[in-house]
């Protein structure tokens, strides 16, 4: 643990948008941040990682601790994965790998239910959190990335050694605090599940709708038809998070709605994977919600209408994909 | 009323697909057809009309009573209305002018409510029907129609000068025998508005998820994601009309699911018309629906989200067409 609180060694699993963006800030504060890189690698050894920064201006990190596979990295003390949901079952050996002993895993991922799939797949002398971002942010080519606005990371404790409620809390507020440290906005959250459900009143309606409708949250907000759709879909949500007993502030949606109307045009993430023929995060945004919200007998239709929409378009779109690239 | 039993005189006001397949049906059968043209008169006018049926081989009516504007045309004691619904209102003038005394207006169109628009501007003295389409049928080429399968027309009393319900039903026998006499199947509907609602039951669904999901019947139906959905939207049309008042056959939705299973691959028609650049006809099909059924007391959460995504889509492609061709 001494060398956790002293210099922890941060590494970075998954450096698109959000891994290098937070990975560089770590970096930039004297952190000793590694980075493994698959398709990226060439690029970013041969000019560093790029932030196009429209809040922090244009940030360069280099040469940068750039590793091709699990197996060079250095044992980490806190490892940041930024990587997509859809492949955390192939992540778990090589983050078991990168950890130190008693290391803490921090899952910057979108969706309910994605600590869970970690947990059974990693030893249980690992701490896992959830970390949310409040962040516009996008990968605009290899090695470079365009931040828009925002940053925030709030923290909660999923599972791991820390059993006593004064131990997780101080391993939130360690990595909030490594966070604060690099200039990133972070809160300690008491209630993970709760947060993560408040973060999906804004995924629900805007990534997906982003899919279905192929527009941005410009085009969105401009339309009087979906501006009602949003706010239908935000209060669905909101009675799935408290039919699983998560009662959300009073006129939260009205917060995400009027926060989004001021946020410069972004095409949310779900948008961009689907551009890219990524598979969608389906699960750990719709299915898994739907599922939870469900079981406490919450149905939550247009939300269910909306995920067998993304479905489909799922499917035809990897089915579309030759086999040599999917 | 004696030239109506005799020989009466047949006007088609629309002949895209639907006018098209009618209006050659009943030529064919020895009626005096007369059809208003726009864009599609040079090329009827030169090689007659064509309908490529895969029910009854390929059928061609050449010469064709073609008329470019209804000030040609003689008065007519029948009008087939196969136009979109979305232009109903320019077309009022058009039809009080091609009726004859007395005349019987069939509006061959899907959706809620296009006879009350028309009745409004049309005098008193004329008949309006409703005419429900079972048909698969798509225009190929200017003065090309393809018929895929099906072909029966329902017919039933909105309003006009029948007053009595047995005078009703004469007119709606009377249209219903000219139809089987031209090989078209058509029963009279003791209840017009139940038999809208019936045919919502088809059209809401499949119209709709086509233009989202830019998908076929073939696509959707093999998709069990978009299956449950369908179902789910079907079985919200059927509560709508039970609150209007209107039961509908028990196990309707799935008596058309399967049907629609066995039909070949079909392109609904607002595909077609998203295809086309024109407007969506989504008053008729799901505004008028949406509005009955909150008046009644119910809502359709998911028909109405489908209404505010086709909404998005028919907007922003409309203020994409460049003003000439609007």
């Amino acid at each position: 643990m001494t060398l956790t609180t002293q210099r922890p060694r941060i590494g970075i699993i998954g450096t698109g948008a959000i891994g290098g963006f937070y990975g560089l800030m770590l970096a930039r504060a004297g952190f000793d941040v590694h980075f493994l890189l698959r398709s990226e690698f060439a690029a970013v050894c041969r000019q560093g990682l790029r932030v196009d920064s429209q809040v922090h201006g244009p940030l360069l990190l280099a040469p940068v601790n750039a590793h091709r596979s699990v197996a060079d990295m250095p044992p980490c003390d806190w490892l940041l994965v930024g990587a997509k949901s859809t492949s955390n079952a192939d992540l778990a050996p090589l983050i078991a790998q990168a950890a130190a002993p008693g290391a803490r895993i921090v899952l910057l991922q979108n969706g309910l239910g994605v600590e869970d799939q970690l947990r059974a797949l990693l030893p249980e002398t690992l701490h896992i959190l959830g970390g949310l971002c409040f962040i516009a942010v996008y990968r605009q080519a290899p090695g470079v990335v365009v931040h828009q606005s925002g940053g925030a990371v709030n923290l909660g404790y999923h599972s791991g050694p820390a059993s006593e409620s004064a131990q997780r809390q101080a391993v939130v507020e360690e990595g909030a605090a490594l966070l604060r440290a690099a200039g990133v906005d972070s809160q300690a959250m008491a209630d993970l599940q709760q947060a993560r459900w408040q973060k999906l009143v804004w995924n629900v309606p805007y990534n997906g709708l982003s899919v279905v409708l192929q527009a941005g949250t410009g085009a969105l907000m401009n339309d009087p038809a979906v501006r009602e759709l949003i706010v239908s879909l935000m209060n669905e949500v909101i009675q799935g998070a408290a039919a699983c007993g998560h009662v959300l502030p009073e006129q939260y949606a009205q917060t995400l709605f009027s926060f989004t109307e001021k946020m410069p045009d972004y095409w949310p993430s779900m948008y961009l994977d689907y551009r890219e023929r990524r598979p969608l995060e389906l699960q750990a945004i719709y299915e898994a919600p739907l599922n939870a919200a469900r079981a406490a007998g919450c149905d939550m239709p247009q939300v269910r209408m909306l995920y067998q929409a993304l479905t489909f378009i799922d499917r035809r779109q990897r089915a579309d994909v030759p086999a040599a690239l999917a």
